[in-house]
């Protein structure tokens, strides 16, 4: 199974434990972004991952690279150039304080790659599975006609696409975010992506009645859903579905919905160690199971049980094997000792 | 506005994590202490946070009033002089294990203190709040008359006062305490304290059957603040809530009582990193939000988020903003993300 | 009072917090095994405690032998010899991603041990009390060989025995533990473990009507405990009920049956830092609290609260006193700080 | 003594010890920029300093800005706006391997500042001295032209100049740098630089027969200096002379010239904590010195000793009192304990 | 170009700085082994660098692998099973104090391989290097058996051979080692060692008149080369030539002998930073200068550079690249700083 | 052998690596003081070590009683009680940056104790040595007077007397020290101290003309000592010579000077890792040296081997063997790897 990711990688800044930012003056530098989280769960499961991107010629992005490798993502078809990579600083939150990000990663290398930088057709050529995200093509206009280019040559290359739309405010507009990716929504088979998201940049709206204080009631997803496959003709529709409780504590669970039927997974309590890549790894076990052949309520218990497993581990990056994730599914996380 | 704090600065020395005193070799070496905290959160709030003490000159005390600058506190008031700065050591507990503290603050400059060392006229002209607690007179006979020096120039400028009585055995006898601390509590405005210090020092007992297993029902609280406002004539009393489920969850609000009418906050469930120092987040948000005018629920609810964010910090001084506390306040901790 | 604990000594190599193996490249290097975690257990108590093993002449070993000696344990009848001592790798779990351990203890200077290597009527003279544990004879036909040993000579000096069963699937099946385990029950006066393991290496089988889930039913425990006294000639069968919500969160307790008796500890909910060692700690706990003339219900309150607190400290090692024990008895462990 | 230092102030970012870039997941994160460096040394040295840049609305810029309040330096000419601090990431060399730089520094707050953002004549009245460097203009257009204004309040108010030339060939060419800094050093007084940055930006060229393979002789140095001074009308000159044997270890003195006269310091043999910020903490004892009055060669000695301490401390900022740097001055640097 | 490399990947387990072994309880856990060394240099050069090694399926070498996959390594050929890898603890030295190296390496997966485990037709078709060292035949006569079936497929697939000879005296005896590695000898193009190794394994004696106290003479040394290459037909001999003054301060260089021509490498004075590993940097840099059409005198200075480099890196990996390490063959590491 | 030490134990708080204080908020927390150096040093070299001092009765204090015993020192003798134990700040130099101290020690436990703390006779009984410094003497009147009370009985019980003078200027003046320290002189037979010590406590002064600018020229050095054997009786002084080059390098010998024959040991140059406690390395040795019999020449060698190992590791405590020690006598310290 091979499985082309595409997107933005950051260096990821983050104080230890609990720390509020630059409390102490110690940072941990990992490195993370939505499609490469994808990809290297994906590579962790045993898929042939490749992940592409641009990234500048300096040891930071070098070593971002060779982190992609040690997990064995195929980084050959990264474009090396431009300025900088991107940066987040984040800050993670405990009890009643959220977590915070700072983002500096205006001209980035990605932002700034010109259209052709990236030989789709060699790059999808023999590819299963072509993933991106709805912040790629929100980067600039180059990355959003680069993704335009990508699309295109997995049509060609019969490649299945999944998207996760993740609508980013400080990215862009909520009006220019529709204009750019309501065409994209063509080429996608799996969208990926929350009844909020679906609402900005898609233009569906969830039935009035529906509407809960803090998200839809069950009826109210699986209408979202629908009306994104009915007007987008997408294959199937998930989201995740997280209650957060406190910055240390939320249930989270998914739904699949493959037209006119809904797949709710467990909902797991979650102590929360780390949370960002959480829906990263849903995505990525889900494109797992679906290329496995799983059936689909198989398959959303696969993909919430690595997502539930993530945020049990430090970093962008879930790591964890699909055995352990299938062991979650079997035993709905006791906590016994492994030996 | 312009808050004058004094009391002592301790050096805080605490293993890292959960570790038990010296189970490795290193200690977090930190600054604290009530009064000081309270300065430090209203330096972040905005206000002119005056702190005044008296420390050594060394560098160990150079790094603990370099740090108080570091967060806009006004160290020009404090005195330097004496051997040494006290020092407490923490060991944070975890699960059913309490957290222990162990103090050598005996001898510290701020206790040899003579009478006469600040002068308290040119410090509080022009200020608008006065704070002090209970643990600086007990230092020694000369800090308990420089208190009554301070207190008497609070009310020569038309200084408001508030006191955070916090008895502690250690230091001295409840006779002893009792016999300084009321004539103190004429010039003091707002009154922070739980039942057991009245009882212990202002001997103020609660009605009996208001008494519970941990604690005293709301009634029981009401009354004990009614007859401290009653003997002492106080224009407000303020006492927090804390329900110590173990040494990792708390549940903890606050009662602001203003004579005949109690407020009482919203309650959280507290899961906590570090809760030294909780109290005196909550005087200083009582603090700031009386001088900016709000009124007593108002106050009470900014006061106990600004608590509750504290257990959520490593250190005994409280890093958020006002309006890190107003969200708090406005969505009551959900913990998403602020991107 | 003073007991001899004998078993291996193992090196324990963890991440720090909750990273996975080499995730990040540091671990935690300290030592553990249950007999050890026991003997250092009593010394803390204010036992004599002696600790009987085999290690190496090389500085990682003498490392082991200080920090015993640090605690206190008498480390003078540990034998100097062979090629290496035993490692673990521990990964601690969170949330719903269980603990991990990789042993690499094969070849281990007290597997490798000879019979006659000890000498046990110089050790057991003047002793109270023997403890081992079903890993010991485990490790090679001459460690178990080495345990005969011992027991007959505490027999011959009268000391009491306690054996923690401990089945360990990794180190030997199930027909030879019974082979070899069966014989040594006769020297056995207090028997410490689960109703799994007593079946699997003492051929015990619950009333197929306790069965539960995850457990027995109370009336399942105490049958089982009844047939082992019945058949083995036990005075007392001690277990702790351990209810695995997830990694992070435990119920906890124990069952002490003196024969047509049994005695419940309270239940804790436990918040974990460190679960390696909590059963350890029970059974030293248990050993304290019989050999001072406590009463079985104290002494399985003792036990637990003594486990309990483990769960709460880093390392195998329980680092607490008698009074923290007694203290959490009596409070339950409200968490409040000890100034 | 009153001293406004401007220019770019950069988060740093380097590796713990000798490590390599991300040779594991920590930074030390640190903040610094050689006009911010030298304020920081002029504040621990008791001056009155003023350092002005543009930073961010973020948490990171603010906790440089604190950091700087924590040496007392006054931080409220600061303007706060722009997308970005500028960042630089540091590898220390050893032995034979040179330090690294990776500078990420574009698009900052003060690049993008605009001409009349700072009110020059609020800042620059009443102030003694005004410092700035060569690489400020280098940032950007409006930042040369913002030195600019500057200067010219600097003159109308009768303030100082120093100018540390500092040219920097990845932030501009050699032309542009000269056509942009030769206007501006009529109004400069003391200038810092060396005989390469007097070459390459300000046309000065030395004495063909004076050049050695690795500098310039004496009469060399004497004779750019003169050269300088009969060319833009500096009062005096002012270059440090480094002899670089390895990254861990370099000789290190310095040259004052004001005119016609040399004075040398003493060269000391220096083994390397952290070379970054030496150049401008002997800018810092220069401008120290000179306010203070002292004779050249007693100023040239102690802005030396300055710089050699620097040398033995972590990060950019110097963290020594004018009484360390006399002490060298005196002692040579034996390194007897001060108890 | 393409080189394999063969041996045994360990476990590194060192204190941190310059701590004795456990004095705190934290280890830096990195890898490393003889040809691996050389594999990951290799491949930080740019070569297609393959390593061969057989590792047990756990976490901990899977970890390993990974990193050598971040340098680029290609780990597809190493087989996995057997119950452990090897472990080094390693203490680094200072000034007076030796560096201390404890094994804990028996009954490794690659000590324990049996002979056919690789196909090495497969491995070394197509490569045009072959590189292992008198370690790996040491582990066990199976290993020296996989040895002679590598050597016996490089003879046939026309691959250059080298040997770093490498003789460990704890793991096997003088006789033992000479007897299995002289065979091995007839396959060696490059030979690399000192002339202590030679004699102890291989029976070649320097002339007595050449001995120094601490080593040979440069004739002595050249006399060890053509024996060795007249009795073993060697293309070329290397050695490094290592004066240690402490454990801190070596000087170090090399000789290459061609047969009746030897180059001598400039001398570096090193200050070390963590020596472990340099030997196999210089294999690496000869191995990669040979195969890159370098002429002796340039190869052999390379080789030393690269060496030197590795003195200032900590782990046993050599983290550079062939432009950082023409870089000090032309500046001779004056340690400037690169921006 | 069995050796008693008595004086001051310290918990020692030292900044990690190069940072001055507070720079970063971590302290590395160990146990240190002049006659704890030599007890664990003596226990290291295999003696019956017997360590006297008084504690306070909590956590920290317990901590340091543990790590003495983790060396296998005899704590038992050990006195509880009193209020605090006394703390030193230590910042390690680097480069022409010294080493800096700040106590913290007064009120201490062993300051405050009583005549008659200590029986001993019975800690005496048996023992063949007694060492102690100045240093306690100074602490307090009381401890002066048990000083007196210790010395009376070695010479009642035969035991032999050691004492390194250490005279601190900030505990006493020069008449009193002289006042106290010169009948204790009558008791002691090794004096430990160097010519200024002498001087400002015992009054000898070196004739003029052996004076130099730093230190003595071998004739004074003999001279001094001569006149202290003819003046106090002692059998023999020994001081060492340390030439101090920098914080970071030190040249270091030492004389032992038995009355007409003065002993000279080889001088080494020491990269300085930590100097702390090199005396009391020397004098340890020293001890062990003289009670083992060996002559004067082979004590003085094996007592500088010892101190100067000392320099090369962390902390107070000199973690050496006998085996290291003579191997530095044999080597000279070249620095090879001990595997």
């Amino acid at each position: 199974m091979r499985v082309v990711t595409f997107g933005e990688l950051l260096l990821r800044l983050a104080p230890e434990g609990h720390l509020r930012f630059l409390q102490e003056p110690r940072l941990e530098a990992t490195f993370g972004g939505g499609e490469a989280n994808v990809g290297v769960s994906l590579a962790e499961f045993g898929a042939q991952s490749v992940y592409v991107t641009r990234l500048p010629e300096n040891d930071i992005a070098q070593a971002a690279i060779n982190q992609l490798r040690s997990f064995g993502v195929d980084t050959t078809k990264i474009a090396r150039g431009g300025d900088r990579m991107g940066i987040y600083f984040l800050e993670k939150g405990a009890a009643q304080r959220p977590s915070k990000v700072i983002y500096d990663r205006a001209h980035s290398a990605i932002a700034q790659a010109k259209p052709g930088t990236f030989d789709w057709d060699a790059i999808l050529d023999g590819a299963d599975w072509f993933h991106f995200s709805g912040i790629t093509p929100a980067l600039s206009d180059d990355a959003a006609q680069i993704t335009r280019e990508a699309l295109a040559a997995a049509r060609a290359h019969g490649v299945r696409v999944s998207c996760d739309i993740n609508y980013r405010a400080n990215l862009w507009s909520r009006e220019k975010a529709g204009a750019v990716m309501r065409p994209m929504m063509e080429y996608v088979d799996l969208f990926i992506g929350g009844a909020e998201d679906a609402e900005q940049e898609l233009g569906i709206t969830p039935p009035a009645s529906e509407v809960l204080e803090d998200g839809l009631t069950h009826a109210g997803y699986e209408s979202v859903a629908q009306q994104l496959i009915d007007t987008y003709g997408f294959q199937a529709v998930a989201c995740t579905l997280r209650e957060s409780i406190s910055a240390s504590d939320n249930n989270w669970g998914a739904m699949l919905y493959t037209g006119n039927q809904a797949y709710y997974s467990r909902k797991y309590a979650i102590h929360i160690v780390d949370r960002v890549g959480g829906g990263d790894s849903f995505s990525a076990g889900l494109i797992y199971a679906l290329l496995d052949g799983r059936q689909p309520q198989d398959a959303v218990e696969f993909a919430v049980a690595a997502g539930v497993l993530k945020h049990s581990i430090e970093g962008d990056y879930n790591r964890i094997t699909v055995q352990e994730a299938e062991r979650l599914v079997r035993t709905g996380g006791n906590g016994r000792v492994s030996r």
